[in-house]
């Protein structure tokens, strides 16, 4: 089975678009997890139980784990063998925007897909499609390429306009006419820039998208449903992390955002 | 001290602009070393030893560590380790060509600087200046920014047109005169691409530039050091990873290659 097949399967069971981003900042974990063992993956365990009916994938940032060294990337793994073991039908999107040049990817490959079992990974395009191509040749795996990406300052070098079109629509335009002979790449655009969001949808057919940046980072439902929806009604994966995993009652916070995102989903 | 002063200290000690990537993939390390319990942490330790006083820099690439978790990560560690206490003046290069968006990059500095100890690293520009802001902000460590990279298809987007000018000639201008406020912004330049390295020293007036891609790449010392040299007659990180490390006599062919490099550096 395919990242996408798998993906879809989950969004018709669970009627969500939602993701939610596993993202156990340290220094945030309630006082009496931070003690314990594994602190990371007993976190992310109970976000996991009590979430995973309401959500279409997890999205664990590596770089939260990366921050405590081998100990962090144990418990990475710890929380998507939990995963796997328990909710085998819930795909796990490793977040992780890794770029290198031909070979040196097969590193990031091995600990993406061999190490850690993700379903999909994120990469950064600027090394071009050439450099990704060991990640691109791999069918079964979804490849979420960087496109317009969520924060302030974004523009420095994404809205650069080439021949009269911002580079992140070449991106995107790339990746769909080209990048994709497998069938297996998406694209992420920030939930912060709605306008160029639906441009990206118009460019990318229904191919799916990664939407980061809604709930801590403020973009909000309407806007980017309605934008980025595509024409089966959903091409959407809406993830939120923070305003999740930190909320005093995780899973109603998740039931919440799932019923608005689905409020527009029409 | 800065790594721009611990670089520059070590090239004039050791009269070299040479770096040794220290990319041991597990498939390719010698029988006898790879049964042992740190097979790559075993293995650097001999071309470090070999190779110290003739480089001026250490550049582990963290994919071929990744590739293994934890225990990957772990000889990273004991790598960089070994390096701080038997040759604490040797800068070491992580290259890991990360970027998040603002605050999410706080774990890989956490990785690259808390737990690996590293001197400096590399990043990939997409995101923009304020998305890599809190590694900007870091004086004493050294940023070097992904501008033109060695592989073939590099110039699927680095090199798209904006107002007449190639796009990373505009990331090293940004990178010059605007991200670079604390002096800590080098950046990455491949020898494949000899005519590019003369522009872009050309707008980084004496910024010192990562220069990899020769060796098993194929980029030839008298054009790449010819058009890379500052004004000061460095000014060049020159990389060379398999070429050495695989080689019968790594000592010899590092010998060879530095002076090679330096018959061009008048």
């Amino acid at each position: 089975m395919t990242f996408q097949q798998k993906l879809d399967k989950v969004i018709d069971k669970n009627n969500s678009l939602l993701c939610v981003g596993l993202d156990p900042d340290l220094d945030k974990l309630p006082e009496k997890i931070k003690t314990q063992n594994n602190p990371q993956f007993e976190f992310n365990k109970k976000i996991i139980d009590a979430t995973t009916d309401l959500i279409c994938a997890f999205k664990p940032n590596s770089a939260f784990y990366e921050a405590r060294g081998e100990q962090g990337i144990h418990e990475l793994k710890m929380t998507c063998d939990y995963l796997r073991k328990n909710y085998p039908e819930i795909p796990i999107i490793l977040d992780f925007k890794r770029a290198d040049i031909d070979s040196s990817n097969l590193g990031y490959i091995n600990y993406a897909f061999d190490y850690i079992g993700a379903d999909a990974v994120t990469l950064n395009p600027y090394v071009g499609k050439v450099g990704l191509q060991p990640f691109l040749d791999i069918p079964d795996k979804g490849l979420i390429i960087w496109c317009k990406s969520s924060n302030k300052g974004s523009e420095e070098f994404q809205n650069l306009l080439v021949d009269g079109k911002p580079l992140y629509q070449i991106i995107a335009k790339n990746v769909a006419t080209d990048w994709n002979k497998l069938n297996n790449c998406l694209l992420v655009v920030g939930a912060t820039y709605p306008t160029e969001l639906a441009e990206i949808r118009q460019i990318a057919g229904d191919m799916t998208l990664l939407v980061p940046g809604i709930g801590a980072q403020g973009g909000t439902a309407e806007r980017f449903v309605k934008a980025g929806i595509n024409s089966q009604k959903k091409g959407l994966i809406i993830n939120a992390s923070r305003s999740i995993i930190f909320a005093e009652n995780p899973k109603q916070e998740a039931e919440k955002l799932r019923d608005e995102i689905n409020k527009f989903r029409i």
